[in-house]
């Protein structure tokens, strides 16, 4: 029963779920939502009004027009925008907030495609973000397997799934190395299974991470 | 005849022209464009295509959708585009640009209106900017004269005007210590004057910094 005191009086639970594109990471957000009715689903990019709007400066058209620089500044400005209109209100009502990607999904797409931006979306975070989930799932799966629910999701945001097999296997690794550097907020599922039985492991977590009541 | 080396070969000038709204900056862009017509004119924010894009975020619909720190970090993504797809390809064709606004309003904006912020905007300048113009010029002028001149000229981006004559005067003397404390880079001009012979100061100015031939 950890304490949270991150905006003073209790708050809700700030879990966030990562992976590659088909590790499942959707279908767990929503079965978790199903066991905490109260909850706020959300992802990014998006996930309020005007983050909305940077999503689609991000997803629609030709992605390419964006260097690697303003891309990180458009997902850090939704971002902000996702954290004070959408996560922290939920949080400071005492609701727990489920988030389908967070900062950790630009640490790590960056990380394998322009590796020396790294530092630069640290520094961003800590300024312009400074929060982090109090509890991240990151859902590992053999990109094999993953890589071909993805594209088979078809859900017209396969950008890095395009990038192919050996891509998302670095990814693989970028969200490994993730869990490892962050063992007190980050919890490594194995996402090869039954959905039913990863969703059963996550619950155990949540309870366990629950604010008392 | 200042050396600019930024880039290697020999480059063009890269020059600003900032101030309050009203003290007639961009009728001085576009008569040193008369003199200047290999030159590329451009203005912040906006500038490339897919600055223009963030611009029309930040200007369009209800300005107040965003926190301070969403804008700055929309400002950034919108000045990184136009950096990279407008400026940095005409000085490397040894073009002169011609900038109206640039970083400066936005440190001066920001200071005026949450001055906490100010260290976040110069962070974000240096990790994903990294570049002031060679030469700025800060047209400054009776904040009274400004106002009535802005709100007259009815350009529909007066959300700045709206906050008054105090607001407009805090902003000068924003910009006014901004030329103190970089005396290499900006000239303070006398906006109060006709705009020809305003124009015409400047005109020695830039001949004066122009690379040699």
């Amino acid at each position: 029963m950890a304490e949270h005191a991150h905006d003073g009086p209790p708050h809700g639970l700030f879990i966030s779920f990562e992976g590659i594109d088909g590790s499942g990471k959707s279908t767990q957000t929503k079965l978790l939502k199903d066991r905490l009715p109260d909850a706020v689903l959300t992802r990014e990019p998006g996930g309020s009004a005007g983050a909305e709007e940077i999503r689609a400066l991000l997803l629609t058209g030709d992605p390419d027009r964006w260097s690697a620089e303003t891309e990180i500044l458009l997902f850090t400005a939704a971002r902000r925008d996702h954290l004070e209109k959408t996560i922290r209100p939920a949080l400071a009502a005492g609701k727990t907030v489920i988030c389908d990607r967070f900062a950790d999904s630009t640490r790590v797409y960056q990380g394998a495609t322009r590796g020396a931006l790294r530092g630069a979306v640290d520094t961003l975070h800590d300024v312009m973000i400074g929060r982090e989930p109090d509890l991240t799932f990151i859902i590992d799966m053999d990109p094999a397997v993953a890589l071909s629910r993805g594209l088979a999701r078809g859900s017209g945001e396969d950008r890095f799934e395009d990038m192919g097999l050996a891509f998302q296997e670095t990814l693989r690794h970028g969200f490994l190395a993730l869990a490892k550097a962050n063992p007190d907020r980050c919890v490594l599922i194995d996402g090869n299974r039954d959905p039913v039985a990863v969703a059963a492991e996550i619950t155990v977590h949540v309870a366990d991470r629950m604010p008392a009541t």
